[in-house]
């Protein structure tokens, strides 16, 4: 396993190239590695020959296009190593861990204090991740690395940009925090770019580099997919959704802007207009549970969401016209109570195909596979297998 | 020059990477060369002395980056070969050509009939080239490719998606039309992304990979730029920033859709009020002159326009967060008049740095360097160049 750590972490040498590849794909051709390592073929050729030998790759299932020869698929010895995603919540921490294979081996939460600081949870986490690694075998300095899920956007360096949700993570230098308690590499990123990481590595997404996730939970947030690459923009901050300023004289939003997506199409907001309403203090899934179950109101609130929902995604439809949505976080789970009304709203906000194109459709809008918390606990843990969000050496 | 032209077209082998890489680039260090081809250093190193040897590649100025050793520059051989790009207007069509050094060796235009037909077009810009071939002692069909610059979105297979300013263009294939005529390679794109590809070679985006073109003209287009990539899309019609749905009880657009933000900040539409206050008939020079002239009434329609303009890039960079806005287009002449109350509401409509994080910047906003057409040919040329939006073989 030392061995394979070894070949992993060496990013400029053609096995690590190769295996990191795998590892983010999952099971892959020969043919695909070419293509995503930009490596010669008969490179790629020699060092799988080496790597097959070692007992590191496998050679799994063989999959046929319907004409000519069946493809050989790839795959990495599950038991080679094991990557952790952590997702900080609220009022609790969730774990995961994964094996080469995308198979998740362990997965744990535990409550935490409200407001606890990320020193006290980088201290838990560790506890736990020893615990946990202990039961596979190994040390938690054999992780292949650990990836952090955070609700907020994330700077290159590691740094919180903002605190919305967990106020005391406001401008906490992650590596710093974290590096002191866990000996391996560590990841950190916007949980919604952790969340898209998910959908492509066992989600919605499989297969399509090119797409836009759009996560309606408490808050607005998603990403920007190009190339089989989460854009992060300048400084760690793109894809902001919530912030879509669609009205100067809207509601007043936490950024400081006015109309933010955010302010309509938030869950925050549907419970404080569905509190206003009845009087009664809800949470976000009692509200979800009663939409569900047919209660008009809440079923108004939700429709009045998915047309500013479906308005921001039009525009963003307009600006990199992407073949496929994917739609994520807990008003997602409604599924056509969200989407019939956004569906109808984005066709209103978006450039239509042109008659005389018929090769032009919408971009497909898809819900996403992981509507829960498990987006953002697998995307961490993509994080490490797709190298992305790296913030320490 | 054959020779050279073989070399040009081969996009597999490593010459062919090479002399790509540097035509689009203009001059380049063989570190850059490496970079940008992702060949093995070697590699590059053996091709640039065959290349040196057979007098393709020239090694140019030194150029220190303040410490260390001085780095050569390498530039094609500017008489190796020639691109043309052409414009095509609402009343004329302009040609440009320039040698492998990026100089502008020709630049003509004609007149044609208002609502002349791409094949008219395609045959008068045979002739024009032709004559102007022949000046430079090649034929046609030595030309290293024709860039053909298209005043609405085109196609990935070359089809003109809509017809706003040169309505009998629209549902046209390209391809077929000038390949008729043209005996060399057809390169064809939006204006606007070769606006874009223009001030990435010549003008403010140099050494820039990521960058958002807005052009503020008699419409709204631009361009979004990803390491150095023109994203196009889906189907080609990326960055239609004109049709960022504003208000949905606003103005109707020619899209079908209401409050674009091209119905309050194209120069149409300021021409149109300016007409109403005024009853006279003016073309948007003499709007913009009388601008400049301080005509307080006409500043004021600039300043509303540069409010949504404001907005609708605002919500782009919450999207994107891009390091760089270029803003072109006959409005973007007119400077700090349209650029101040620009940023005003750009800074209204976006996600502001938080303050806690001190490297976080606002992202540039910069006026380019190709205002009028000059954008537009050039970066017609630069398609060629960058072997960017190729629809013929």
């Amino acid at each position: 396993m030392h061995e394979f750590k070894e070949i992993f972490a060496d990013r400029e040498a053609p096995a690590g190239r190769v295996v990191r590849a795998i590892a983010a794909i999952g099971s892959v051709s020969a043919t695909q590695l070419v293509k995503s390592t930009g490596l010669a073929r008969s490179t790629v050729s020699t060092v799988l020959t080496d790597l097959k030998d070692r007992g590191i790759v496998l050679e799994g299932e063989t999959r046929s296009a319907g004409f000519g020869r069946p493809t050989q698929l790839l795959s990495l010895n599950p038991t080679q190593g094991f990557c952790a995603g952590i997702l900080f919540g609220l009022g609790e921490v969730r774990v995961a861990i994964c094996d080469l294979a995308h198979t998740v081996v362990s997965d744990f939460w535990f409550e935490m204090p409200q407001d606890y600081t990320p020193s006290d949870a980088a201290v838990r986490v560790r506890l736990q991740l020893e615990e946990e690694c202990d039961k596979l075998g190994i040390a938690t300095s054999e992780l292949l690395g650990v990836g952090l899920a955070v609700s907020a956007p994330v700077s290159y360096e590691g740094q919180v940009l903002n605190g919305s949700i967990l106020p005391t993570w406001c401008g906490i230098d992650i590596a710093q925090v974290f590096s002191r308690e866990i000996d391996c590499p560590i990841f950190a990123e916007n949980e919604s770019h952790c969340g898209a990481l998910a959908e492509m590595t066992w989600g919605a997404a499989v297969g399509e580099p090119n797409f836009v996730l759009f996560k309606f939970d408490l808050g607005v947030g998603g990403a920007v997919v190009i190339n089989g690459i989460v854009q992060r923009g300048a400084f760690g901050n793109a894809a902001e959704f919530g912030h879509i300023s669609l009205n100067p004289h809207g509601p007043l939003c936490r950024c400081g802007n006015r109309g933010c997506l955010e302010t309509y199409a938030g869950g925050f907001n549907l419970i404080r207009l569905a509190e206003q309403a009845t009087g009664e203090r809800i949470s976000i899934e009692t509200f979800i549970e009663r939409v569900k179950a047919g209660n008009a109101s809440y079923r108004r609130l939700v429709e009045d969401a998915a047309e500013m929902a479906g308005w921001g995604m039009g525009i963003t439809s307009t600006i990199l016209s992407p073949p496929l949505f994917v739609i994520a976080g807990k008003l997602a789970s409604l599924g056509e109570i969200f989407i019939t009304a956004l569906e109808k709203h984005f066709a209103r906000h978006s450039v239509q195909p042109p008659p005389h194109a018929r090769h032009i459709r919408n971009p497909k809008i898809m819900v996403g596979k992981f509507l829960a918390n498990d987006d953002t606990v697998l995307g961490a843990v993509a994080l490490v297998l797709h190298q992305h969000g790296r913030v320490t050496a």
